[in-house]
């Protein structure tokens, strides 16, 4: 665990760009983020039965998707079905351990898809308050996302103290 | 990453104690599964920049809950007002890479409360299907949970492929 400020700023570098690319609507660098086999040198084609590397995914009210074909997929599918998307992060906090690394994040969301009238106009402004956990892998060519969990944060303004149960 | 399988058993049983102590109620169980700096050898008056082994938390609907102080209290608290609680889970899957595993789950939740005339007898019974991320972290007093991020899931039941977003 040596130069760990650099290791923090590396992962929080990961994370930003993982969020920039979902903005951009970049597939192929969303795609690129997430974590391989192949990036841990395990080989793809022999079945590991600790399943290293696996991904999952678990976007805001979905269930687990698992695999790089369920995850990649459901991606491809919200991108092709917002035309804006924007991500204001806070609270953002990672714990570095070894070669693996936490992030929790606040995700401040605006969005919006087609304008209703079918215009060239995008449709009204969506807001929502999403937090996730991240999970990223260090590997040879840079930290990788090995599992993303998304959830909605329904309790009142004045009750996300942290200390409270939602309402 | 030798006796892969044992890994795999190893967390699968970790993750199923962590339930249980839940279910039981046991809150020294419960605080003694949560991962500590010292499990990791790292001297807890030192502060750390990478922040190894900090603890996080996100109940379904709730904010982050971050270290050992906010997420055990989050336990004390749901524990004090639940009188019964039982988890029933499905499709389990486990990645090991190294010294971290990465846990999904189904948590098919039944709990109650108190009763509503504040008898001796339990509340209406409430079924909740919660999906969990939980992160795990090889100590030599055995796997720890390091992140727990559980969230509501919000789909219909036809819709639960995990390829379509909820209605």
């Amino acid at each position: 665990m040596s130069a760990p400020h650099t290791d923090v700023e590396e992962v929080e570098a990961a994370n930003t760009a993982f969020y920039q690319a979902v903005e951009e609507g970049d597939f192929e660098a969303v795609s690129g983020l997430w974590l391989t086999p192949a990036d841990l040198g395990v080989d793809e084609t022999y079945h590991d039965p600790a399943d290293a590397g696996v991904i999952s995914c678990v976007h805001p009210g979905w269930p687990v998707l698992t695999g790089r074909g369920e995850v990649l997929r459901s991606y491809a599918l919200i991108m092709a079905n917002t035309d804006y998307i924007q991500f204001f992060l806070t609270d953002v906090h990672v714990s570095v351990t070894g070669d693996t690394a936490l992030v929790t994040c606040t995700e401040n969301i605006l969005s919006g898809g087609p304008a209703p009238t079918g215009g060239d106009e995008l449709g009204p402004l969506v807001g929502q308050l999403v937090v996730a956990t991240n999970v990223f892998r260090r590997t040879p060519s840079g930290w990788k996302l090995w599992s993303h969990h998304g959830s909605p944060v329904l309790a009142g303004e004045d009750e996300q103290d942290g200390e409270e149960p939602p309402s």
